[in-house]
Parts: structure tokens; C-alpha cells; sequence
């Protein structure tokens, strides 16, 4: 397809395509004469990508690109590929090393990964910018004075597993690698709000039956 | 106890509490003297929220006011007196409510509610800034040419239904009405990011065991 026929299909103006050209963030199309360049799915695929990161991740340019590179490097295994492109993505802060409650805050996740058996996770440790990111979760709740219980934890890790082997499960219905880690990187960023717009509905619906409207 | 012991316990600043009592957000001390007054517990408590909301949750200081205005309401029910500290939480981006994509949305969303028996989400609809956020993300979605499974959100608002359900036993262990509202209140701000950070790790760990590392 034609660049105009590109941007309808994804409601991507042709000035922004453009811009996203420029900036490798999409890659060329074939070209056919000196002006013009034919696109196929995987640009409209592409695009889709890019839309999800900038305009609903909020994600500058640059670290867009940071993420895309780690998408399309097909020399790496699929869970590199994709751990590469989760963490390119913006985390949370990482925990004060200087503070007391971040040493607290680690003894709890790592007796959390124990009891849990995430032996990935306990062997990857502070390389995941995930892990760093709960870390500095833990130690928010404890320098606040906030009970910060492992079993209640647990549950919460247990519950947070079963929505990743849902979204696992998802992405392998796509026939190529590429789209699997692309379609993993999209729920990501577009699953989060959605994830915590259930979470309050959920929270509303279970005090009216246990407290009445 | 003293200002100084408040700050002290507290980890916040004299100045800073000096600040927050004359926004009101923390209520005034017992006067003892002309320029002494003395604290207790409840001031502990009220400014462990306090920082949760602003310095984790990164509220402005009128919405603060608000949120806590709706926890300190006691002739509200306490299913609305919670919805309403909740509710005046950043909660997303409204649906933009000509886009047709929102039509489809919305009908999604109504499908979903209906499976789920969710009668009380149902019935409170668009006036829930959550169902509201919901509607926003699952737009978002179709606009992007993501599939919008219905299935696949059940499951979802399953696994969300059964966080919620950890967090109200959890509030129930509090001794009274106003403690279980606050504990609900800072659960909503200090969680989203732990359960986010969860499910990321959920994601390298169940890749990692379904594709080595």
C-alpha cells in the first residue's frame, strides 16, 4: 500500500508516519520510484506499536526506540528479546540504597521469591528493573509505617502470575516471534490502566456486598 | 506527644507538619499552652496517608483535601464514604465520548459487567470515575487495532476481583471505620505500583520457564 492508504488504515496522519520514519522508529518502506515507497502489514503492525508506547506509554522518542531495537534483534532468545524490551521500558524509581528500609525491603522480596519459587526472578535479582521497582515498592510501604506482610504479598504475587500466564497465553495465538514480543510489549503498556480501572471497579463492587450501598 | 515527637515518629518535618495543619489536612493538636499543642496517634496515622497520598501518590494538595475530606465524612455509609475518598483519586483519562470506538467500548464493558454479575458496577455505571477509566482503556485498545476479547477481560476482572477481596480482609483487620477507610485509601495508592512491578516479574519468570532464559 501507498503511504496515504498506510496512514488511513492506521490512523496515523501522513506527517507523523513521516516523522516516525526519520526518527527509526518504523522501518522503510520498499521503494518504487524516487518519491514513493510501498508499505505492507508490518508497518500497519509497527505503527500500532508505536502509537501504544508514545501515545498511550507516554514514552519519549528515544527510549522508543531503545525498546524497538530490542524487539526487532532476533539474534536473542525470546525471553531475552522480550525481558530486553520490558526493560527498556520506564519502571518506577529504584529503591534508596542508603536507606535503612530498602535492606528490610529486600529481605521481605526475597523470602517472597523464595516462598513463591520464582527461582528466575531470585537468580535475575536487581538486573530486573522490575524487581527494583518492587523493592522500592516495599520499602515505600515500610518507611510509611504501612504493615508489610509476606503472606498478603504472596497472594498478591500468586493472583499477578495467573494474569501473566493469561497474557502469555495470548500472545502465543500470534504465528510469528516478532508479532508474539510485539504483542507482549503493547499489553504492557496497555493493560496497566486497565488492569487498575478493574482493580477500583472490583474494590466498589466488593464493599457494596459486603457493606451495602 | 509533642510536635517534635510527631516529627520525630513520623519522619516528616516539623515545618512540614507545621504546613499541613494550616492546609488542613492533618486535624490541630489538643492546645495546651498559647504556642504548644499535643499529639497522638490519630495525627501518627493521619500523616502516613498524608505522605501517601502526596509524596507516593503525587497528589496536589487540594485534591488531598478532598479525598480526605470524603475518608473523615463518618455520616456516610461506609461503601460511599470510601467510593468517594476513591473517587476523587486521579483515576485516567475520561473516555472522549464522540469517538466511535467509545460506542464499542462502552458495549464491551457492558457485556463484561453482565458475565461477571458485577450488579452494583452495573448500577453506578458511568457516575464511577473507574468504570469510567475502564471504558477509556478498552477504547483505547480497539482505536489501536488491539484485540478487545471479552473472555479474556473476565479473566482479568477475576483475578482484579480477587485482589480486592485480599484488600478489604485486610482493611477489616483494623479496629475501626475510619482506620479501615484510610487503610483503603493508601491501598489504592501504594499497591498500583507494587502489583504492576508483580506482574512484570510474573512475566520474565513464566517466560523464562516457557522458553528457558
Amino acid at each position: 500500500m501507498r503511504l496515504s492508504e498506510l496512514s488511513e488504515r492506521s490512523g496515523v496522519s501522513t506527517a507523523t508516519i513521516k516523522y516516525y520514519l526519520r526518527e527509526g522508529l518504523v522501518h522503510p518502506g520498499l521503494r518504487i520510484t524516487a518519491t514513493q515507497a510501498e508499505y505492507d502489514e508490518s508497518h500497519l503492525r509497527r505503527l500500532r506499536l508505536v502509537r501504544a508506547l508514545i501515545q498511550v506509554g507516554r514514552l519519549p522518542v528515544a527510549t522508543a526506540r531503545e525498546v524497538l531495537s530490542h524487539v526487532d534483534d532476533d539474534s536473542l532468545g525470546r525471553t531475552i528479546r522480550l525481558g530486553a524490551a520490558l526493560w527498556a521500558l520506564p519502571n518506577g524509581p529504584d529503591a534508596d540504597e542508603e536507606a535503612p528500609e530498602t535492606v528490610a525491603a529486600r529481605t521481605a522480596v526475597e523470602r517472597l521469591l523464595e516462598g513463591l519459587g520464582w527461582a528466575t526472578s531470585q537468580e535475575i535479582g536487581t538486573l530486573s528493573p522490575a524487581y527494583r521497582a518492587l523493592v522500592s515498592s516495599v520499602a515505600t510501604l515500610i518507611r510509611l509505617g504501612y504493615p508489610c506482610d509476606v503472606d498478603h504479598l504472596t497472594e498478591h504475587a500468586r493472583l499477578m502470575h495467573q494474569v501473566a500466564v493469561q497474557d502469555l497465553d495470548m500472545m502465543e495465538a500470534y504465528p510469528t516471534e516478532a508479532e508474539q514480543v510485539e504483542a507482549a510489549v503493547a499489553s504492557v503498556v496497555l493493560y496497566e490502566p486497565l488492569l487498575m480501572a478493574l482493580r477500583r471497579m472490583a474494590q466498589e463492587e466488593e464493599s457494596a456486598r459486603r457493606y451495602g450501598l
